[in-house]
């Protein structure tokens, strides 16, 4: 009877943050806190921690000054406690340098591990964040499982949902990194004229992607971020979204429906960092555990990327990115 | 290093299909097909088989005539081939009566097993099943992650989502058995003054629930069925669904939203076999490995079932089930 | 060639403001401003001067601390300057006791007259109001055609709807006054058993309705209002003032859709003054002149009164209304 | 007291429908009645009448297969029965050539006259129209407000809304045409750098426009017609459009919103007659007598022409129109 219980590696739960350094944290948080409408859990040596209304985990979202704009680092968090140590052996014994962070170096999160993908993006993962309720209880949801009242200010999303990161380097050993060391699933691709992928979208929830890869030869480095996406349950959110940007003078691209993933989109970027923000809606689920990852074809990538509505990646501006990675002089050492 | 790999048991990946008996077929086929929308995959041996647009496999909902209106069994999907044989290994060293059902005796579906929970409710078991594209090139999605193309006629949901169970008896053997057996994590639960669980909302997705359970001592048997759900994108469309069903003259109730799982909701009765259909939007994802089930107390239970809107559950109708267990004189045997 | 043009009564262009005099000034402005979302275009000698971000003329609802809670009157714009002076002459012929209020008694407001319905609902007509721009810069639309930036707090509706005011007396007197002497056009109405017009719905614009009349004996007075309503652009944004409304624990009714002017609502309760106020969406317009009043039987109000959602007027709550006329001892003299 | 009582022109109520003739008839009507989801009332003498679910009158649009492809006219109701007549007499006095139309000469109408404009645009104005209920008593609306039962197939818009009309010629001479002798107000304008108007928004209705007009010297004649536009009663309604055209491989612009009108649009060109069709919601109603025209600059227009969104009128296909005026060689003689 032994075959009735399986081996399993390691695995991650979820998204966890994106931890980012501005040049304008002023500007950076009125973006992410006035018009976005993030709230903030607490400031802690000089580092902003947010989150949206509907996340449980004390923060989606750091934000702090830095001498460039970057994403200091990804964070995931792992499904057991032992698992943030496990991936530590796995990853040393493939030869990943990690490097081991304390609990408290970042404000509620527990032990934790960082390291670099091949690509150089920087990762974190972990398994113990505090939850918080809202500390004002004014803000503070009748719900019982929901953290914040909805709909306070700004575009008011729900939750994260997803990071989208670059890289101008061969995407294979990235992905190959992506789904055997750390477990993603690849949901959509696509196959490039010469038989490469030259994007995929994986998970290890049953979104369509937690993580997107873009392969961009003329992209600076091969550690970029082109965008982190929050969630609002409603296409409609989306459009009041659009008129709360266009008050606020802040341009954008879309709204739009991608083919891939099925995404209602809008692409914004933060004028403090310069990331890009994707508020996004709609979209589909994977159940199936023998999922077949969905092929687009170069040319079937005009439908692939918009289904309709306002084309994203189009501009320069929709091109912009920056670094996700390689530990520059920053306040925070990974 | 043995303690980098977990041993895992039988796993389920997701809630596959509702079988239906009806004792009105041309009715119960209107109302799902021509009112709600379904797509039918395929009909053989008397039994129709529909799913929504969004859903992949084969079919989420089989309808077929029968003496008495019941849910003949309730289908999840494992998630690896082997898990079928693991879990009728496990189900029957619990003492648990397994059937064994050879592939193809339900269209597109290759060997399951079926057993009962304590309750007497029917599941089946189950892996392979085709992912059939459209049969009718016309109604086929120009997107290859959708079926079908959407809104092309009645309400036209985009995938199935959850049922509702309710049982006569004490809900505690049940639930155990859900969770212990089956893997079903609890996501939120109703706790009585006298501290049991009355209800309660379990998982194996990222759903709040994919199956509820309600403990109610006045209903006809401990094996009934509340309803079967099928998930829309946007609140917006629970309206259009309003409009539909208003202008159809079939009553219905809500909309209206749950604090629990926080849905949009409309419950609305199939006229032929009286099981009803919750129609629904919205809610919460959960991705949180360490989840602490949300407790409602008895006290809070108006938020908690009615956040907003027509409440649900105070009429007659609103307390109707069907049964959805032990084999009656019907067409197809478990 | 004397019939090419036309004689034509002097006419009311549209609903202007409604001045609202509440025993909790506090709480009236905390609903209206905070959890409504209306923006504040003056203070003036103790009256609140509120608006919609879509609202052009100075204020579409004034709120002021009174002895009694009561709608002080209900003000509508004339078509024309002289019209206020002709419809003074045209009142007084008809034995109408008309009062001039000097230009600047109402902030903002140019001369106009006040009189009484034969019900004792006092009305205002004036002509001349300023439509000031957002006195903060940083609220006013980037848009030329729309006063303020939508969506800044609560709920936001777009802009003032209509009014209704109820009567415990026949109704018929009422509605020919409106008709004959104010030019209101009937659009709907419901035709009591005993062949008289129960509740009305008239207009002098393309809405379906400006001013609603309900007849109840059960009303205390012959002049009350039973609410007045904001308008929003979507059903969705009824469905978010729910969600609002809700957290902030305020109890409403709704939502739902009306049979008559297929108007998506919600009502609720000014917790300072008690009057209440329909959020509005959705609905009809009507560009027929030669329209049919639709005439609704009493067996036909179930779908009338709502088509579908949970039903309006049942409870107490629902019923409540505070007068709209006969002059109490309060701050402002009609 | 001669001077309450005013002397009127005789009055354009509202839009009444369009009359397309087409090249590829069973192209245009998949388009409109399968695609859109419009009604046919009837098929009369080789034309086919159509309405949305919520026109109350005979047809909005009218559809035949001619030589060319064309709005063969533009017919407008009047306000009175006599003002159809009296229109006549007046245009006569101004030297317009007025032409007499039977009743019966299109299915359902009554006695009307046609004439150009001075850009040769033509333009019917009738009165009397038979306003049928839905001929399929299954199609019947059970609310006794609107025609047909809502969202039976396709985009499903409530009502037609307005008309865009082009000219190459100074729109001066046309625009004092249409206030002058028609009784337009305008609402909303486009002034050029050479303090011209080069686009105006007029109405006669709480409408921002009931008609639009371009100039723009580039187009091939002075009576094109740019779009005609349906109007649905959510924005979520457009993007459910969007999807609808996309599955069916209709190209389209949009969805985005226009700063003049607020109207959230989409644009789509029937593939049969290449006439444009306009998606329409949202919007602002004007009911201000004392509206002051809104003046949009050149440097304002980016934000006039799109608040957001995919930006119309950029693209070759944006600025294709067809005529909209002077005989041709067709079935029907104006």
């Amino acid at each position: 009877m032994e075959n009735i219980r399986y081996e399993l590696l390691p695995e991650i739960a979820k998204l966890g943050h994106v931890a980012l350094e501005t040049t304008d944290l002023e500007k950076s948080l009125w973006f992410f806190e006035e018009v976005v409408g993030l709230e903030k859990t607490t400031t802690k040596d000089g580092v902003h921690y947010l989150r949206a209304w509907g996340d449980f985990e004390h923060h989606t979202l750091s934000i702090q000054e830095g001498p460039v704009a970057r994403v200091h680092h990804i964070a995931w968090k792992a499904k057991r406690r032992e698992d943030v140590r496990n991936f530590a052996v796995l990853l040393r014994k493939a030869d990943v340098e990690v490097q081991e962070v304390k609990a408290g170096t970042e404000a509620g999160q527990g032990d934790a591990i960082r390291f670099q993908l091949p690509s150089g993006h920087n990762f974190e993962i972990y398994f113990d964040m505090e939850k918080p309720p809202a500390a004002d209880p004014k803000r503070k949801s009748v719900l019982k499982n929901q953290t914040y009242k909805a709909w306070r200010k700004g575009i008011s999303p729900r939750r994260i949902d997803h990071v989208n990161i670059g890289t101008n380097t061969d995407p294979a050993v990235l992905l190959d990194f992506l789904q055997e060391k750390l477990g993603f699933k690849m949901r959509e691709y696509l196959k490039t004229p010469d038989d490469k992928v030259g994007a995929a979208w994986l998970s290890v929830t049953n979104l369509v992607h937690d993580i997107a890869v873009m392969a961009q030869p003329e992209l600076p480095t091969s550690h970029e971020i082109h965008h982190l996406s929050y969630w609002s349950d409603n296409a409609q959110d989306i459009l009041r979204a659009a008129d709360i940007l266009a008050e606020n003078g802040i341009t954008f691209t879309g709204p739009g429906k991608h083919g891939i993933s099925q995404a209602m989109y809008l692409y914004v970027i933060d004028p403090g960092s310069g990331v890009r923000l994707e508020l996004f809606s709609n979209g589909y689920l994977i159940f199936e555990p023998d999922w077949e990852p969905v092929e687009w074809k170069a040319e079937e990538m005009a439908v692939g990327f918009t289904f309709w509505g306002e084309q994203a990646g189009l501009s320069e501006q929709d091109r912009k990115t920056i670094p996700a990675g390689e530990p520059l002089k920053s306040a925070k050492k990974v």
